[in-house]
């Protein structure tokens, strides 16, 4: 139920006030992505110096457009919006989108129009996204009021992005497409926030059905306690991951330049966020990579995990980061280690993480890794597993021992491992070339495998997801 | 000045205990990766099996050797390296590389080993390396006794390591060599230290005049006072960046049964590393953006930023990051604000970072930006740069604004800017596609200049060189 906001994410009209033809123009953008993406509503192009905007009828104003209208999308200057939100208000269109910027951001003369919005806003009942943002990108239906090009590639999943930006978003969106293999749903950039805020893009996206995991860029919170109600609210049902800046004093200031946002003291919004059950981020690859093992895996059920590495320094790194991200290392049944041992040379560690290294430079390598691997998945304190493997791509020769990196048969292995054991998580850290990492991330993400090539950051991801789900089930 | 360990950098000579012709084995390997670097000295393969291995005359036992040996390689199981030894004793073998494994990781047994192989190496003078090391790598001669194959493409440079551990520093290697465009001179594999520490490995790069940068990667330290001296004083001249695990009780354990070392608090470790001027970092991806930005920039001479981004969430990121990370944005002179004014729309933020969108709008975007960026440059009160900037690869299209993802043009720009402020370091993040990021960073990095893809991670990489060159002139 999304209330009045329903029409913003699945409009059956949109009108682009300032739709161009100029190359590389914002108005022509926006234009240009809705056909690319096949939305299948109404797209009534609105400017007076054109009667026609790539092969669609253009509108000398919004009031000459006989249809009625769902959202609106406003991309002039910033002085001339006024002007423009009367004729919506006299359409009666329901949402409006305010792309352009030289609001709120620019300090009092930039306030007052935004009084003025709000007010023209609230006596119409329209409800306005931005301005300053991107806006809408919402793959299901192929809306979107974005003004940098959407690429054709973008995958659709269970994904979902909020974010107080616009550019930004837009090369945020090319690198997860290009370099992480997660499914987007929706893209809601919020802007300056000056009516829809970060509680209406949540509630957006509570009951989305597609939407399975949330990803949020903010600088600030307007409403800290309605914040806190509405995304405890959603993170019992959807993890939020947030990346926020506007921590320091250096970062007020210029989140109060960028956005107008007040961004408010940053121990408190840690509390919230720990209240709320939010996952916080610290960058965007951190915020990546917890949505990313959000994404694929199931549940872990216990902080008790099974790791397992080619090399001793990975046992070592990883038993550092399991204990220091408050994860814990299976105590694996006598039954599990005496098996083991009859898999391998005398001289293996006979703890959790296991050293495969000795295996590994036995014969028959692969049907011991592979019994080792189930052994460990079988054993009922382990609940999530840390494979830490080398990987080599097509022409490189392997790293040491002849099974080391083959990665096509890693991914027949795991992915056996994954329908067998459902409700294990497995998450695998690649070490090798960089053409063998890339194989490797795509063979085994394919299966819903996160990959890493930081052994630190995997635990620090499983660690995320655990408490999660820990703290979802209070 | 190496003292007596010059000859385990530059051998005139080495045999092979163990070489052998059976495909992916050890001895093998060890012996490939001699030709194939090119090394000019002796090869002198041992094992009564062979007559010969890969060409090269084999003997059956040391004695049996004419010529002088500087280095022994010792690679065979471990219940047989004390007869070894004592052949290499009888051949006045100045150093000896024990590659195998099998020693004090394993316990008491394992330990009484070691205890007899310092026993005969005293007796006869000789320093011993490892055991369970991959040893020595020299790019400058060719010479090595790594038992994983090395790449033909390593790039030479000013970065060496010291790593303890074996097949793990071998896939780091292919990593470094494939991901990131730093040079390497020298690579110290330290394994167990029965003899040689990361005291003497840092004492053999003190004065290496090829090495200017040294990464390290230990377990633990065998001689806490020692090490802090030695650290100390090279540390003066070198940076040395530091990732240590065994930092936790389950990491202690884990580093027991991997290198047999006993770890030590970490709190320790970590005051130990700020008197010494050690660099330490988390892992071995943050290892490598330290190294990076040592490697490739000049120092800064304070800790005052400038910023530069296309985006104002970059603006807000970074403001956040300076903060901190312990640096703080300069404070541009009010005649450098006054001059961007007129450059710019009247919509910019007047203020440190610098929001380059609406002067990316603008016509002429190219010249504006190349101006404001030699603006901040020229200012006095900036001492380094952050740019954050988007790209764009060949076939993509421009993200927003023409000028926006041009990285030949950005290459030429900054190229210039760092000829004509060559003490002023300038730091690069990109934001776009994968492809593009790739890129960019082959392009940057080929002309110097550090390219990350996390604001976060750029202004972190920054405050660590700072950190050092500031503690360098105390």
């Amino acid at each position: 139920m999304l209330g009045n906001l329903h029409y913003l994410l699945y409009p059956r009209s949109v009108a682009i006030v300032g739709a161009s033809v100029k190359e590389h123009s914002v108005g022509r953008i926006i234009v240009e992505n809705l056909l690319k993406l096949g939305f299948k509503g109404e797209i009534y192009p609105v400017n007076p110096k054109y009667s026609e905007v790539l092969g669609l009828k253009c509108y000398a104003s919004l009031r000459d457009i006989s249809g009625e209208i769902d959202v609106a999308v406003v991309a002039i200057p910033a002085p001339k919006v006024l002007g423009v939100l009367e004729d919506c208000g006299w359409k009666k269109v329901k949402h409006v989108v305010i792309v352009s910027s030289g609001f709120g951001e620019l300090g009092e003369l930039g306030r007052t129009l935004e009084t003025r919005i709000l007010e023209i806003a609230g006596r119409h009942g329209m409800r306005i996204l931005g301005p300053n943002t991107t806006g809408i990108l919402n793959l299901e239906n192929g809306f979107t009021t974005a003004f940098t090009r959407i690429p054709e590639n973008v995958r659709r999943g269970n994904v979902s992005l909020i974010v107080q930006t616009g550019v930004f978003a837009a090369s945020l969106l090319r690198w997860i497409i290009t370099c992480e293999n997660l499914g987007l749903s929706k893209v809601i950039g919020l802007g300056n926030k000056l009516d829809i805020d970060e509680v209406d893009a949540l509630n957006m996206l509570k009951d989305d059905e597609e939407t399975e995991v949330i990803m949020m860029y903010i600088e600030g919170v307007k409403n800290g306690r309605e914040f806190l109600k509405v995304a405890r609210e959603v993170s019992r049902e959807k993890p939020i991951v947030v990346v926020k800046s506007g921590k320091t004093k250096a970062g007020w200031e210029a989140a109060r330049s960028h956005t107008g946002t007040l961004a408010g003291r940053d121990e408190i919004f840690d509390a919230v966020c720990r209240q709320a059950g939010i996952i916080r981020a610290v960058d965007f690859e951190d915020a990546v990579d917890y949505v990313k093992c959000l994404s694929m895996l199931p549940p872990p059920k216990s902080n008790s995990v099974g790791v397992l590495s080619y090399s001793g320094a990975g046992c070592v790194i990883a038993a550092d980061a399991v204990e220091e991200w408050g994860l814990k290392l299976a105590a694996l049944k006598p039954s599990t280690y005496s098996k083991i041992s009859k898999l391998s040379p005398p001289y293996w560690s006979k703890s959790n993480p296991i050293d495969l290294g000795p295996i590994l430079e036995s014969e028959d390598a692969k049907g011991r890794v592979s019994k080792v691997l189930e052994l460990v998945l079988e054993d009922g304190s382990v609940d999530s597993i840390v494979l830490i493997i080398p990987v080599v791509s097509g022409g490189e020769e392997p790293i040491l021992w002849e099974v080391g990196g083959n990665i096509s048969w890693y991914k027949r292995l795991i992915s056996e491992c994954k329908a067998k054991y459902p409700s294990k998580p497995i998450i695998v850290v690649v070490n090798g070339s960089k053409e063998a990492i890339e194989e490797a991330k795509e063979a085994l993400e394919s299966i819903g495998i996160p990959v890493f090539t930081s052994i630190t950051r995997a635990v620090r991801a499983l660690s995320k997801i655990y408490w999660w789900h820990s703290r979802r089930s209070v």
